[in-house]
């Protein structure tokens, strides 16, 4: 059944490669960025060459993660466009790489709020609309850093993917009985096919990353951006994250795998959140809320 | 060894009795608040009458981890008054409960803020006289919740301390070849002993929280309380957090636990911990950082 669908940070990455795959396999799909009629124009136009090519459903919609009134916008776009929004795919994020220390704490800030907060106001635009349709699918893009390796000069990403990963969790009890479903997709590190590594901001405490570079850690980021890339696999390809996107939504409802682990670098996270995953299931069942752990069905609707 | 040390948010909780147990110890121990001369000058009296009649060096500080300001001339003051700073313990933390999405983004990110930021502005205040020193020791008083059972209406809280964790993680790696050594102290829910639950902020958009509570979720908040209540043993005692930062202030340098976990309700995160922290081990391992899971020795000076 086709299902109108909308993904954040769709100018590049998984983003635009989740976008197209899940336009080839039949559904609505807005592709939402930023600058649609700035810096992202070119990639606008890449879409709707795509969608004329391939005769699929591909738009795209301008949706600035950061602002609350962008976020409310472009979905009210679509509900009036479509009369229901079925899935929510949370993509947008971004990456720094220095040492932790050399960071302001504002810098931290923004990156959580471009990966965390970002997805609370897309939910709370949406969540409305699913909850009045008793129906829908939230997925989100976290990362495999949140449970697996973590090496370092990541400290600010990781520490707001690892937030992100926890809200993920956290919703989806709070939404089942509302018939909303969630998947999450834990992708490893991926240094070819995204521009994550080649877009990552650095320290604005430039002092301060001086003195890591000349101290005890001097040559450790290099090190740690060479070990990364000699784990990921030359065959490792971004579009399997595009893949486990379509293969989420195109399951029945509430047969959804809760976790899906796209990792070439087999970094761990799969085996810990295999872990993780089962003892807050514990949990809930202990403090009889089990049923937390499923969506609830409200029949013919629920797809 | 009498060591010099600065705790986060003494003024109650952890934070507080912590500070009292090790100035039991013999250290030096800067409790550190903010408005100690308003809201808190009878926790301040409250330190200042428990040295005396403990023959202890208790002593309070006016700190605000909201501040930078306020970090670094806490941080300035200990180091002038003492030529060095031994230990620093990020303690501070706040609570919030309610359903994830009738919190504002501005909410999550001042939750982010006092939970995770805080320890980024004491960190960088504190690191380069540590860095300095090529010793010393960082605590971080994580939660269970990073990885272990996570019940609903706590996702602001749970996506703060997941951060917290992941920061603290990266950090130990970035620091050890500098000659510090870093714990993780894992606490399950304490609901007594601490006013952590008691002082718990809520949503601040009432009108979605109050569609939560006529929904199909109503009822959820209470029962994730008394759930969460339910499996806190009786004899749940808050003073094991302190005993335990006590006793790794006291192991030799080099031997310090990574993490040492402090949960009576056994909500799953000492079986997760166990796993995530041998497969990020591993993964450092595996590109040639092994080293930095131990911090580095710079001879007589390290204690």
């Amino acid at each position: 059944m086709k299902k109108i669908i909308v993904i954040t940070g769709a100018s590049s990455g998984f983003g635009a490669l989740a976008a197209r795959a899940l336009a080839n396999a039949g559904h609505t799909v807005y592709a939402s960025m930023r600058e649609t009629s700035g810096r992202n124009a070119p990639q606008v136009k890449d879409a709707e060459k795509y969608a004329a090519d391939h005769k699929v459903d591909l738009r795209t919609i301008e949706l600035d993660v950061s602002s609350e009134t962008s976020c409310n916008a472009a979905i009210q776009q679509i509900i009036s466009q479509n009369g229901r929004l079925d899935v929510v795919v949370h993509n947008a994020g971004h990456m720094v790489f220095g040492p932790a220390e050399a960071f302001t704490p504002e810098q931290l800030a923004e990156l959580y709020d471009v990966n965390v907060l970002s997805t609370q106001r897309v939910n709370r635009a949406a969540l409305p609309e699913l909850r009045k349709q008793r129906n829908g699918l939230v997925v989100w893009v976290s990362s495999s850093s949140a449970a697996g390796g973590t090496p370092p000069y990541l400290a600010p990403y990781f520490a707001a993917k690892a937030g992100m990963d926890a809200l993920a969790v956290v919703y989806s009890r709070e939404l089942a009985r509302w018939g909303i479903e969630t998947s999450i997709i834990v992708p490893g590190a991926f240094t070819g096919g995204t521009n994550h590594f080649a877009h990552a901001g650095h320290p604005a405490d430039a002092a301060r990353a001086a003195e890591y570079d000349s101290g005890p850690d001097a040559g450790l980021g290099d090190q740690a951006l060479k070990g990364f890339a000699s784990i990921v696999p030359p065959d490792a390809d971004a579009s399997a994250v595009a893949t486990a996107i379509v293969k989420v939504v195109d399951a029945p409802f509430g047969k959804r795998p809760f976790r899906v682990h796209v990792d070439p670098t087999q970094d761990g996270a799969e085996v810990v959140n295999a872990v993780s995953d089962r003892v807050r299931a514990e949990l809930l069942r202990r403090i009889g809320l089990g049923d937390l752990l499923e969506p609830r069905s409200y029949g013919e609707k629920s797809h």
